[in-house]
């Protein structure tokens, strides 16, 4: 997707049910721990982004599950900006086996950008940074 | 979406996050509660399904915040049967405030029915208690 | 313990793990949510304790896992209090099976009142009602 | 505690709560991904120990929190076996921040050896390796 590195995670046992295998609601979290290390590695963590004021709530998730992941597996998980507007962006995600590249899940999920009575905020005149790093890596991914 | 009586949840304190509303991450949690009451309104628990030997994994999901859910907040969750061919199944969610009504979060989820060892089971042939469950619930929802 | 509706609760799906039996890490979630049952049964939810802007961290917790719950089952919670003087508070808690009334699990927990700056607060001073209902709650369990 | 490498965890943002700060539930599943990460360092992984037929389940908890642990902070946590005589172990947990050494929770946790019905196992007749590794890691902790 793009040349980023990936988020790389390892899955613990009491991400595990009596299944046998991760429980399909952890890669909704495993989800938010990708993106947040997608935007340190685009230059501003979230929570830099949280300490100037602007929370960025899920609007959607979505996640197909193509094969388990089980216990102390290595993943890679891959987050790619797919649309970015200014009041929203939306995400990608691929997770793989590390080892063999076999994929487990796809999911998406999309934001918006709220102030912390979360109430919508013009991200491109109020912090023009928060959204020129969002915009290049729009282009870039 | 039905005349069952839908599940009933009070949001608890560990599933809020600093953004001081419930984590997202939840809901799809939530889901599998209201699934597994709706199974045994039913007539059946997912546990008699599973001890059988019939496992139900999530072959994908999907969630819409509308609203935000708080700490403490009452909810029903409704689950209807939209899809049903004896190897797989669709349901859709809808969480809603008990007092208000106010529509928090939309969901659907999709499953299989495999064996023990992961591998799909031929329902109709093998359950056919279970396959009537799921089949009259399609015709009720 | 007391005459005290006892919490319930239904062991749900995800919080099982592939020993098959629920993750030890809940029941001290639990225990929060039969505590958040024991203050309302005292006449003040925590969400009313909190809006008035006292926190309840806690400062300690314990738990002995005497027999695995399983998922499904059905518990009941007690709490008890067994400590409370104005600066903190410590409970007890039994967890049992609600048909058979096999123990489970035990723990207990600490707490101090702080504002929400993480501050330790005066409460027999400026919350008396507050102090009040621990107060009696401490003669009473 | 010892010279081995301590587990080094970064907080994340669904641990948090509306309190601002870690739930602290999560510390007790920080422990076991601790606890994990200590095994293999001694030579064994729980997984490769589980893939034997032993479950290592978990008989006791305690935690005292000294301070907050916030979201996005990096921890180290180191374990430190405390005792071992082939039925049992126990092991003791200390959590600080990586940059500051600032200690933030302590913690103990106990454990049996059981087979995959949970009945006890005789480590050393059955599993010398696995016994020797724990007796080795006692007298060098």
């Amino acid at each position: 997707m793009t040349d980023r590195k990936p988020y790389e995670r390892k899955a613990v046992y009491y991400e595990t049910d009596q299944m046998g295998i991760i429980h399909h609601s952890n890669y909704i979290r495993w989800f938010e721990e990708a993106r947040d290390h997608w935007m340190t590695e685009m230059g501003m963590s979230y929570e830099e982004i949280e300490a100037k004021g602007i929370l960025i709530p899920v609007l959607s998730v979505s996640c197909e599950y193509k094969k388990s992941v089980r216990y102390n597996e290595t993943v890679l998980i891959e987050v790619k900006l797919t649309a970015f507007k200014g009041v929203k962006f939306m995400a990608e995600y691929r997770v793989t086996n590390k080892e063999t590249g076999e994929l487990k899940v796809t999911g998406t999920s999309s934001h918006c950008f709220v102030d912390k009575e979360l109430k919508p905020i013009h991200l491109k005149r109020d912090y023009p940074e928060v959204y020129k790093m969002f915009d290049e890596a729009l282009k870039h991914d």
